[in-house]
This record gives C-alpha cells, structure tokens and sequence, in this order.
C-alpha cells in the first residue's frame, strides 16, 4: 500500500470511487483512460476493463477488478451503500447513472487534489529533472536567430531541442508569440515572423516521470523601445519581489499581491492581465492557485509558477516565469536562467 | 450565423448552453479552454473571461458578452428560468453551481455531438489533407531503419517526418511498439530495442485546420514467423471485408460484425480484443461507434476509422487501421497506402 493511498484513507468518511486517471496515477501509478479507483479503509480495488487488465493486476496493495468497458454502469450495478465521487471530475450523466441503482453517492470534490498539491521527495526529484532540462533548452535557444524567422518555427527548433535534451516530451503546445501577437497572453505560434526590436514570449515545459515544467521567458530581437524597456523591467522587479517574499502561511491572493503592487504603482498598472501563478505537477494546472480570486493559502512542499505579466494592446508584452518549492521560510527556484533582458539575434 | 448554429437551434427544445470547448469551437471557430455559448432560437450569447475577450468580438452571428472566470458561477447568476446543458460534459460539482440561484436544468447529452458526427465539405477537406499529409510519412516511415533503434527513436522520426510534410502537429500520442509490446493494443513507445523477424505496429496521425487523422501499420522487420504472418493476414482480409460492405444504414454492430466474423473464423478468434472503428474529426475518439457494444448507425458523412487487429499475447499483435468517409453506397478511403506486409530493414 503507498504511503499516498494510506494518506487519502486517512481523509474519508465514508469509501471513495476515484475516476480522474490523473488521480488514479498518482494514487497507483497506474495509467489508464478508464480506471477507477474504490479507495475504503480496509481494502482498494481497481476496475478497469480488459484493455488495460495486464498492466492493472501488478499493482502492490490494490485489488484488481476486470470491468466492463462501460465503467460506471458496471460499478453501478456492483457497489452498493453509501460512497465518495469525485464530483468535479464525474459529468452530471455519469452521477446519474451511477446513481442509477440505488448507491448512495456523496459529492467529495478535491481530497486527491488536495494530497496532490503537497509534493513528495519523488515527485520534487522529477520536477527538478524537468526543469534541469527546461533551462538548458532555454539556454541553447537564446544561440539561435529569431529574426526573420515564424514563429511556428521557433516553435519546431525549441520541440528539437528539449528532444536532443534528454527526449523529454513537451508539457504543453509550446506558446511563441512576437511583436503585437505577445501581447495576448494565449497567442498560440503562428505564421507571423519575427521581426527587429520586439519581445518574443516564450512558454514551454516538459514531462519528465509524468511531472511537468512550465517556465516563460522573454527575448528581445535587438534593442526594444522604451515602453516594452520599462515594461520588461517592472515585470522583472515584480517577479523579484514575489520570489523574494513568497513562503508558506501567505494566502493565494497575498502570493499574488506582492507581484501586482508593483506593477500595479507604474504606469502600466491594469495590464497584468492574469493571476501570479499556479500549481504545477502531475498537470500544468493545479492546486494552489496564486490570484487575487484564489482561496488557497501556501505550504510547504507546494510547487507553483510564478509568471508576472504586462501586455501592452498591439505594442507587445512581457512575461517571465519560473517554477518553485514553497518551503516553511521561503522558497527554493528550480527555475535557474537569467532574469535580466536576453538580446537574440 | 453559421449554418452548424442553425442546424443546433432546430433540435432544441429549451435554450442550449454549450460549455464543451470542443463544441464550441465547431459552432464559432473560437477556440478557448473556458467558453460558454447560449444558443436560443433568436440570438446566440458567447460568454468568456477576459483572457479570450479580444478574439471572441470578431464572430459573425454571436452576440459577446464578458464573464467572470468562474463561468459557471457568473452563469448562475446571470441566466434564468428552463435552459438545457451538456449533462455529458459539466461535472456534477458544475451543475450543483449552475442551479445554485434557481435556473431550470434540463439535461441535454450529444445534441452538438450528432452533428459533429456528420461532417460536411469543409470538414472532409481538412481530413483528406491530414490523411494526405498522414500517407506521405508512413510512406518515408518505411524507408527508415527499424532494426537496432529503440520504439522511441523511432516514434520521433516520425514525429520529424510529420513535421516535414507539412509542419502539421501530431494529434495524439503515437504508438509505437514492437515484438512482444505490440500484443498489447495501448503499448506506448518505449525504450525497447526493435529486433529482428518481429511486427512493429505504428499508431499515429496529425491534425490539419483541427481535424485529426488516426491511422495504423503494421510493419515486419524482416520474414515473420509462421503465426504471426497468418495473423497478418487474416487482419488484411478482415478490414476488406470491413471495406467493402461498410455503408449508410448499417448499425455500428453490424460493421464492428463485417470484420469480426473474419476473426472468429480462424485460429485467432478471440484475439480482436477492441472495436472496429470509431468517429474522428475535431476529436481523434468521436461518434458513432463501430463495435459489439454500439447504439450507432452510420449516415452519409460519418467519418470512421476501420481498424481490426489481433494480439496474440507474449509474441505479437497485428492492427491494419484506415480512415474512411462513409457514403450513401459504401465508403470513400481517405486512406491511400498499402495493405499487405511491408518489410522493413
């Protein structure tokens, strides 16, 4: 039995029916798109059906039950009593069919996630891979020419390059946006080209052991003008002061708030268009959250993003993001790339 | 308004929301991990969060309107009285938010989803390029080195080769898996040398315009042992036999029967240990279903993927898989390679 599942027995009233994959891998290791779990104090069981049948016997502590390929009606008809689901995971058609046969289900939204947001020696270890492997990508790519070039292509170099660094998948469809496209903060890699004395925003990560990276950095293609300048310098001194203070017991929205009051006293205050960060692990977006809605408050072993913005409409933004262990007294950054302007060709 | 709108209000009972982004996106083009749009027979709302603001103003037909991230909980407070909601897609916890100020919910499953299983012209010519783009890469796949690399290496040749005819992205994780992992249907490409005399089944496609191809070979490194060669093709002959009679009218059983009957005639029955096919478009897994277990019928503009195999366990497994368009009178194969052994070096 892993320590994790002993963990979540630990939270429960009443039996748990684990259905996001996501969280039955962290649970069991075990990788599948139709699992679930049933987690009691005295005994786990895992059902899924025959496709993934020989993977799922091996598993240490749980008990594997071959189920029909239509999951939640075969549970159904086999549960019975009062049991957990994982109600922000679980449609409202799956509720009711599970449902559908007198089992009593009581809405548990979030014990994984909560267990997921507290980072273990392993888990920390495969991050820190993950972001050994981000910085030296960032690192070459800052030797390559940008001008000229799309963005789409850049996109192709930076896939090439985490690949050459250790055959790292990428985390997430890697973001390149240029010029004006860098002020919208969701600019996916285009055909634009790149051209001379603009920001180039960058957003990329890999998976390493199922954990991903997710860093942003921002180039310069020469000389940038004065606005995207100050901007770039603001977005660096906000950064630096979340860094610098952001340690476990400050709420989501104080985390947030370091970095917003500094942007927030220039002239560019209202152009910091998203929330300071997030949670980062088995998915590039999970708990706690770092924004002024976030109702989580930090501690130790949580992994976030921290990734101030400006985005200036049709001149150009700035974002610079790094990936860090909150500690009890602070921080330790995985992220290790420089934070001042970098001038690329 | 497009013409995909107005189809979707001449279903609706009640007012609509449309909260799946895949939906969405085939109803307005707009793109976005966070939409909802209203469709009513007299307008069309799409709600989003500012982060999507810019490029949700542009759509021809649809009335913008900003919303809180927390979409569902603005919702709630915005809209009343009856409205229907995609029960298959919102959680349970997003439905308790929903309804919480007192909207009538009306659970509507798969009314986006049935047109989405027929595609029309615009949609087929996105799936012919993808598959074109897909038949030149299994074409230079086979003039590669297979003997002596690792299922890794060669599932980023192919991710290289995808991007060289046609810088389209891969649309799900490709498979690759040799000798005895190709026995199991959902191996992933792993570190294992490719030796010789074995099958090497290769699962890939990549997405043009956002429409995905989804297509299998089955390659021999060199003379196949006895069982495996006549696995071969028993599988060849299933898929035609598949090929030829799939047409409008018939039930997703009755295809998933065309090929399966050739299976459990031979040695191998038992061995198909999937479904025939299923539907691809913006999605590599959508409507309707070929298989035992499948409530479909196929109609004219259906677009399915043909794909029997057999999986002899601890030796290897056979899968031969084509995307086709299904007709008044058959099939047009959006398919264009070689069916019978291909051997590679």
């Amino acid at each position: 039995m892993s320590v994790r599942l002993e963990k979540l027995q630990g939270l429960l009233d009443e039996p748990l029916l684990v259905t996001n994959p996501v969280n039955v891998f962290y649970l069991t290791g075990f990788k599948s798109s139709n699992p679930a779990l049933l987690v009691d104090t005295e005994r786990v069981q895992l059902f899924t059906d025959f496709r993934y049948a020989s993977a799922a016997r091996d598993i240490a502590g749980v008990e594997f039950v071959e189920a029909k390929r239509d999951l939640l009606g075969d549970l159904a008809s086999r549960l019975s009593g009062r049991i957990g689901f994982e109600s922000a995971y679980v449609s409202y058609a799956g509720w009711e069919k599970l449902r559908s046969n007198g089992l009593e289900l009581v809405p548990r939204p979030g014990h994984v996630e909560s267990l997921r947001a507290v980072k273990d020696e392993d888990e920390l270890a495969s991050l820190r891979r993950a972001c050994a492997i981000t910085d030296r990508v960032y690192e070459r790519l800052a030797e390559e020419r940008f001008v000229g070039r799309t963005e789409r292509d850049l996109a192709w170099t930076m896939t090439q390059l985490f690949h050459a660094e250790g055959g790292a998948a990428i985390s997430f469809e890697l973001l390149v946006a240029s010029g004006p496209n860098s002020a919208k903060p969701h600019a996916r890699a285009g055909d634009r080209k790149i051209g001379r004395g603009e920001t180039v925003v960058i957003d990329a990560g890999c998976v390493v052991d199922g954990y991903a990276s997710d860093y942003t950095r921002t180039f310069a293609t020469g000389t940038l003008p004065d606005d995207l300048r100050d901007a770039y310098a603001v977005v660096a001194e906000a950064q630096q002061a979340a860094l610098a203070r952001i340690r476990a017991g400050l709420s989501g929205v104080e985390a947030d708030g370091l970095a917003r009051d500094v942007v927030e006293r220039t002239p560019f205050a209202g152009l910091f268009g998203h929330g300071l960060g997030h949670g980062l692990g088995i998915e590039v977006h999970e708990a706690p959250r770092l924004s002024p809605e976030s109702g989580d408050t930090l501690v130790p072993g949580n992994v976030v993003t921290v990734e101030p913005g400006i985005y200036i409409p049709g001149r150009g933004g700035i974002r610079i993001e790094d990936d860090v262990v909150v500690t009890e007294g602070g921080i330790e950054n995985l992220t290790h790339l420089r934070k001042d302007v970098v001038e690329v060709g």
